[in-house]
């Protein structure tokens, strides 16, 4: 790391850190110095943040909580790196399938459902039949191809089921009549054999960040939608619904992005279908839960601290973010400029690519070239299957429950077994830093952005634990926004490095599975950074350095809540996240678990 | 602009802003709140910035200045455009020989020298014989080669003359043993006929913002050499002592970059040749004075806000800025991150195309593609002639002294007289505002580029006016950090918007001439922001966005005070640019007068 010295530390070259596996780089655990708040007391606390003494609480708080230490007085050789946008090499997937990115969207998600066929196929060893599964949108294709259910029916199945579920707070908006109609169109097309794509007539659910017809846009939040209109359908929906999918509706987010537990005091707490007394996680908590309770195979979410992929975890599902600007950000809630990321929530891996496929690409002001879309078939079916080195960094890897330490490890372990795949050990120093840098800058931009919405808002709109977050915000100058891009252009040269050694980095995708929802959280929502810090601990290089991450669900903790296993890739490497995602499910697979909470869809139970 | 709200201003988008010469846009002149102040008046200031006091205060300036109106609680619409790096599309110059960057600085030098012969022969009408003039690299070269005189000779006279004018302050440091070592190892290539390129023996100054050995870099403080070492020439100074130049020394600049009138407190107020009681500008001051006096064809700057153009202006040289990025910016002294960019001070425009074909290229540490550097030898030798198309805001352009408006506006008269070159009136909105954007960001980069500098550094040992400059720079937030972000995409979409209409804009160099060096700013520095506003009024497009900028003289004021006329290009025309800029010069050239601090390297007067 460096010097510490009174005001800060004085970080050595990012060159001469040692990233071998016997590094002297010590791991710092999250040093989270603030007690879980909820009901009155956030209440007093935010209270306290906006009078005039907040200034000088906040200082403290920064003080105690090392910000100041680790980045603010921090002294650095890097320059900044501003924006986590990668240039492509051209070669970067050369043994795959590559698409181009400005194909219409259907024609890119039929390139990858036959890949997807022929991929399935190749693998080692083969699937067995899970003793329970969710259905994929390739059942929903060819359950509407054998006329054995309608995109109406199915419709239908879904607006009684939302219904059925609402008190697990998965939805802040769906209309019915607008359910309908897309889905009668889509039997109408089914019916004349013209079906546009495999996501002809399937259900998908949308984050309430991302811009959707015929919804406001909330963004979670009780005001969002009074300031800032929702007039066209975000880039990312646009692809899905010329491919033909229902867009079933918006579904529950923590408020304004702000807070990772999916706890919202205006919708409703979202509540995990394994588990209904638990968190789904957040930001994209809705999105998470719907598709773990079968109510949709394929969710949209964003991700900006692990919004997509943690919650993904927390509920059982797949979770992937592509790498950053891979998917136009056209149309997302502008609630920060350099981090956030559309991401996708679906029940298998191959569902994944699916929509991968369906919504990368450019939309129409990109300016810059845009890489082509690579897609795991790979051209010899061997290449990679004995070359693959996998990353790991043990302190940070155990830096988890005893339950997800030994899951993950054991699921590692099965890919090694399996398929002969090399670990390498390595250290990966400052993570700790990288999540306060990451902080900083999604603080500051988010404080930036809504400034000017926020001035028309009424403060009692808010959510406390929103209203305490914005004050901290608000609250770094332009050197500590300064200093965390110094620490992301160090943090990109750790992982470079790294990516020279090693396909891809593992890790657990959580330290702590889904916590409970305590009643006193409801009203106010709840500061807990103690669970918070555990929730992100994972995430931060996915945002900050704007990689690409999948998570796959690996097992359950001892009480059966599930547990899931992130790899994080190289820019531009997603076909090979994809494949390597896909192996570690086949392995796991036939252990799913049914959720408390669940419902089929195409077979009525 | 948009519309005046209690905070601040509410910009309507970009694309909705009408840029043509009927825009109701107004002109918001430089709202400039602060009295000029020296001497005592400075110190007091300063201590009162330092002083518990100092919030408060600050807190008034910016609100006073309009910061907080147009800037800081402003509401933009566009995203924030954080470096100006523009893609390349690989024809910018198609008109024109296009270069290796990579190529060895000599054989680009080579390249530049051949462009020039025939580009002069073409210019239309032939260059009258001026009536004074200064040694062009070329003139330097043919006596070399001749025999007239030989790099050491000249070496000589420069280390005479230098002393004679120590008074001036143009140099911070010059060796000479190491001036005369190297003229000694170039008279012996001329001698054995190995010169490596026009260069070989030509003295070269460098800006003490530049890393040159075997000086310290000082920054023109007392204390930047304490905490920070020079350990390898610069990549530019590097290019240019591998074409043969002789590096005579330092130059004299404003302390830090941090001013521009170039009144040093430490190193002297650097003088100006065509009078010595006014200055010369800054920060290059002198390298802009070395020029103009005769002591050096060609010298290095560095253009953060003006310094390289401005300083050229008032001491009748030639300035230019190439593209950001254009020079690697390895090895000059990092006080900013998206602003400051090497720049070039001639005599001649053509000298400034040699010693930019010397140093346009590409680092080793360069990861992205280096755009081709473009020479001014037009591939149809009347491709351009017709088709100029120079891009004029009236309002703007005269808002400068009746001298500079008349002698500006009969120049750009004589380009469209003689060469039949179109004016187009057009409108750039919000001049002002991108000004104290560009002030808010070069502020907080340089605040915090230097504050682990600073920790080490006695107070006392920096300049007052320096002082008062850094307790401003350190105050802002980063969300005026990053509203001037979007400040910068918005006017580069404005400026983008203008050149689909024309191939440059033209403007006065500077708002007002050299004005006088009172007593009472010696030891102090001073504060004249009044003044500084009309000098830098004209210098922010080239470096907040990054667009190409050159300075040509183009006469004098009723004084004798020389008056710039400024070309700013679209990204990477910089060839163009010195084609445009060599047919004013050529127009212009035989009025040029004779300075009052003249020194004549090659003719011994």
């Amino acid at each position: 790391m460096g010097i510490f010295k009174d005001n800060g530390v004085v970080y050595k070259a990012a060159a001469d850190v040692d990233l071998g596996p016997d590094s002297d780089e010590f791991y710092l655990r999250a040093n989270v110095k603030a007690p879980r708040m909820a009901g009155l007391l956030v209440k007093v606390f935010a209270w306290l943040l906006e009078s005039i003494l907040g200034g000088m609480l906040l200082y403290f708080l920064k003080k105690n909580n090392l910000i100041h230490k680790l980045v603010s007085f921090a002294e650095l050789q890097e320059e900044p790196l501003f924006v986590p946008l990668h240039p492509h090499q051209g070669d970067e997937e050369k043994e795959t399938i590559n698409i181009d990115p400005n194909a219409p969207p259907q024609e890119k998600v039929e390139e990858a459902a036959k890949c997807l066929r022929s991929f399935v196929d190749e693998q080692e060893p083969r699937i067995p039949q899970p003793s329970f599964h969710r259905w994929t949108v390739l059942d929903y294709a060819s359950a509407y191809k054998s006329g054995e259910t309608t995109p109406t029916k199915v419709a239908e199945r879904f607006i009684a089921c939302a219904k059925e579920s609402s008190d697990m707070s998965f939805f802040i908006n769906y209309c019915i009549d607008d359910i309908l109609s897309q889905a009668a169109e889509s039997t109408l097309r089914h019916q004349r054999g013209e079906a546009i794509s495999v996501l002809d007539g399937v259900p998908v659910a949308v984050k309430d960040e991302i811009d959707c017809m015929p919804y406001p846009t909330t963004g979670g939040t009780k005001w969002m939608q009074k300031v800032r209109e929702c007039r066209n359908d975000a880039y990312c929906v646009k692809c899905l619904r010329s491919c033909g999918a229902i867009i079933v509706g918006k579904t529950n987010m923590h408020e304004l992005g702000a807070g990772i537990s999916g706890i919202n005091p205006h919708y409703g707490a979202a509540r995990n279908p394994y588990n209904r007394s638990k968190i789904t996680g957040g930001s994209s908590s809705g999105s998470a839960a719907v598709v773990a309770a079968g109510l949709c195979p394929l969710a949209l979410g964003v991700d900006g601290g692990g919004s997509v992929r943690l919650p993904a975890a927390l509920c059982g599902v797949v979770g992937f973010k592509p790498t950053f600007s891979r998917v136009p950000h056209q149309g997302v809630l502008p609630i920060n400029y350099t981090i956030g990321m559309v991401g996708i929530l679906t029940a298998t891996v191959e569902d994944a690519l699916i929509a991968y496929a369906a919504i990368a690409g450019a939309d129409e002001s990109s300016t810059t070239a845009v890489p082509r879309v690579g897609l795991p078939l790979l051209k010899s079916a061997n290449y990679m299957s004995d070359h693959i080195k996998i990353a790991r960094y043990g302190k940070w890897f155990d830096d988890s429950t005893d339950d997800i330490k030994a899951c993950c490890s054991n699921a590692v372990a099965k890919l090694s077994d399996k398929y002969g795949w090399k670990t390498v050990e390595v250290t990966i120093p400052e993570i700790e830093v990288m999540r306060l840098s990451h902080y900083t800058t999604i603080g500051s931009e988010c404080s930036n952005s809504i400034k000017s919405y926020l001035q028309n808002v009424n403060k009692e709109e808010i959510g406390w634990d929103v209203r305490v977050g914005l004050a901290v915000y608000d609250s770094f100058d332009s050197n500590e926004y300064l200093n965390a891009q110094k620490m992301r252009r160090r943090q990109l040269q750790f992982h470079e490095k790294i990516f020279s050694v090693a396909d891809v980095i593992v890790s657990p995708t959580v330290g702590v599975t889904a916590y409970t929802i305590k009643d006193d959280a409801l009203k106010t929502g709840e500061l807990d950074y103690i669970n918070g810090a555990a929730l992100v601990r994972y995430q931060i290089a996915g945002n900050f350095l704007g990689l690409p991450a999948v998570t796959v669900p690996v097992g359950y903790d001892r009480s059966g809540l599930p547990i899931g296993l992130q790899f994080i890739g190289k820019p531009w490497s997603e076909s090979l996240l994809i494949y390597i995602a896909s192996a570690m499910q086949a392995l796991c697979i036939s252990g799913c678990k049914k959720p408390e909470v669940f419902y089929d869809m195409l077979t009525k139970e």
